[in-house]
């Protein structure tokens, strides 16, 4: 699998090369990962982010313990440690639990059964974004043709693109299949303060995949849709509940209020992983993180000599606050994209897809 | 009037002394304008901004033309300078207009009209403001008794306090004269990107004013909304049409929305002045500026040896876009706090209160 993902990929040592996703855009560096330390250390400092991305190398971080130490004790011990990396990531305990219930069952070629199950995990996220990527383009298609144009302009909050679900995310999936048809296609990305995901991540992502986007302040969004310079709003999610509250980065309710205030169709793409079962309604009872305040009130950036740095945005003595998501309610979703297919966001269609 | 208003004064010399604002909230500047080119000069470049110290500094600025050289040729040549320096301010007009009218039809003491009238018409937005600082608190004390509350929660966005209208603003002399009654009162404040009037100038005036508040990202609000953490939203605006739709800085109709959608009350303090009873419909037929892309690709901030620096802070070649204003349509405004009371945002009750 040399090269085979974009956000990380093998070396001709079997080592798992990520990209410091920390350093984008102003920087590209990549760091080797030989260790289990290693992943973990990557996960918790966030070098890697984004729901898929953290759990492939959660099971990666798993082989990696393995190749420094087969002996099971080890193994269970940094499996343990790699779980409680990032303690809300959903995605993550589920690949550590599915690589140690495979080396738990079988007791010789450790090292191999967790390489081929590690690349597993990470080929069946693949196939999930290209059937995202199908079923969202083919909506795409729909919408053009609904508004008898030839090109479309898409709305995006945050990142949720390869660099956070290999091998080209959720929301971007469909965007990144449009280029492949060859649609004329042109993206508005979201900045995403406080920690500017889009103006970093997506903007970077979207670059060098040669796709036609404009940064906007995440205040702007509701003025395009007013003056009809928006056909869809398409966004990816932390967690979905079972009638489709949808959490994600915070800003993406505003979003999805001015989308519905304009009759724009507003779409989350997520797999089937991101569904919470266990909760009904996501306004009342999804925990929202509290981040630090120092993500508001410094920024990061290139100075003159092109080196990256700091600088306090705000009046030293003011306090901020810093929620990492919000919740849009059901009503204002049109549709869950999922690698099964378009599901209305309600108990009762995502319950008929899903159960 | 020395020391006599918050934004700017007179020196012994008679000479304006202006808070250059460009360098808020890092750096305290004052600046002296001593002729008309240095008022054009410091509206030109942003030194002083909001509607009414525009106005204000434009009359000033004829009086500083007078007491260069009091020949009417001169004046009238000085004051057609003004008008241009910042063409869509609709304040700097009328100032300009009623100084020119007054000089022309005087033709002695020159000096000595000018600066009454000046003065004069600054006053007169002292007391508009503090006429609407009081309705809006009424307001204030009205929503705590129907909450049930002994303090309120108060979200504003932008910049419509000292810094723009003397000598309270228009959006925050409610929360000033709240201060005043004794009120516990705490201010959302939004970043306001990409210039961030609500980071720099907002919190930094209620920072100096001792008065409790919370710098927040603008995608904040909705989340805030949602778990019943605000009470009120109160914006300024830069202009209202004559049924009540409210052209104000850009992002202001997504916080309308969510406002909205939580059953939170969202009023749009004004003077009368703002008022445009030429556009009926704001949505279609008020024009919004679009500002150069460097204010979102840029950012300014104190470094860690306290300079003020700028930085990059998107991939270099990413194209952004960037405009100052959207439209909050009237059904999304309960009422506007102006100097004659509040009033309804239609055009029955705009039309019954100031025609």
């Amino acid at each position: 699998m040399n090269g085979k993902y974009k956000a990380f990929w093998l070396d001709e040592n079997n080592d798992v090369v990520i990209i410091d996703q920390t350093k984008l855009p102003f920087e590209y560096e990549t760091v080797t990962l030989k260790t289990a330390d290693d992943a973990i250390w990557s996960i918790k400092d966030m070098l890697v982010r984004g729901a898929g991305v953290i759990g492939n190398i959660a099971a990666f971080g798993v082989y990696l313990a393995v190749k420094e130490n087969s002996k099971i004790t080890y193994i269970r011990k940094k499996a343990q440690e790699i779980r409680e990396s990032r303690p809300t990531a959903v995605n993550l305990m589920w690949a550590v639990d599915i690589m140690m219930e495979k080396l738990e069952s079988d007791k010789e070629n450790l090292l191999e059964i967790a390489l081929l199950e590690a690349i597993n995990i990470t080929d069946g996220d693949v196939e999930r974004s290209a059937q995202i990527g199908k079923y969202g383009c083919d909506k795409f298609e729909e919408i053009m043709k609904q508004n008898g144009k030839t090109s479309i302009n898409v709305l995006t909050h945050c990142n949720a693109g390869w660099l956070a679900i290999v091998d080209d995310g959720s929301a971007l999936a469909p965007i990144y299949e449009a280029q492949r048809r060859g649609i004329d296609i042109h993206v508005w990305v979201d900045e995403t303060r406080p920690r500017n995901q889009g103006a970093n991540l997506t903007a970077w992502e979207l670059g060098k995949s040669g796709i036609n986007h404009t940064i906007i302040p995440d205040n702007t969004g509701g003025y395009l849709m007013q003056q009809g310079e928006v056909d869809v709003c398409i966004v990816g999610a932390d967690r979905v509940s079972a009638q489709g509250d949808v959490a994600n980065k915070i800003g993406t309710y505003l979003k999805a209020l001015a989308a519905h205030d304009n009759n724009i169709p507003f779409y989350v793409a997520i797999p089937e992983g991101t569904l919470d079962f266990d909760i009904v309604d996501g306004v009342k009872d999804i925990p929202i993180e509290t981040r630090s305040e120092k993500e508001v009130k410094y920024m990061r950036g290139l100075n003159e000599k092109g080196e990256v740095q700091e600088l306090l945005i705000t009046p030293k003595d003011s306090k901020s606050i810093n929620y990492g998501f919000d919740i849009t309610p059901n009503r204002l979703v049109t549709g869950l994209i999922t690698e099964k297919g378009i599901c209305k966001a309600n108990q009762k269609a995502i319950t008929s897809m899903f159960k």
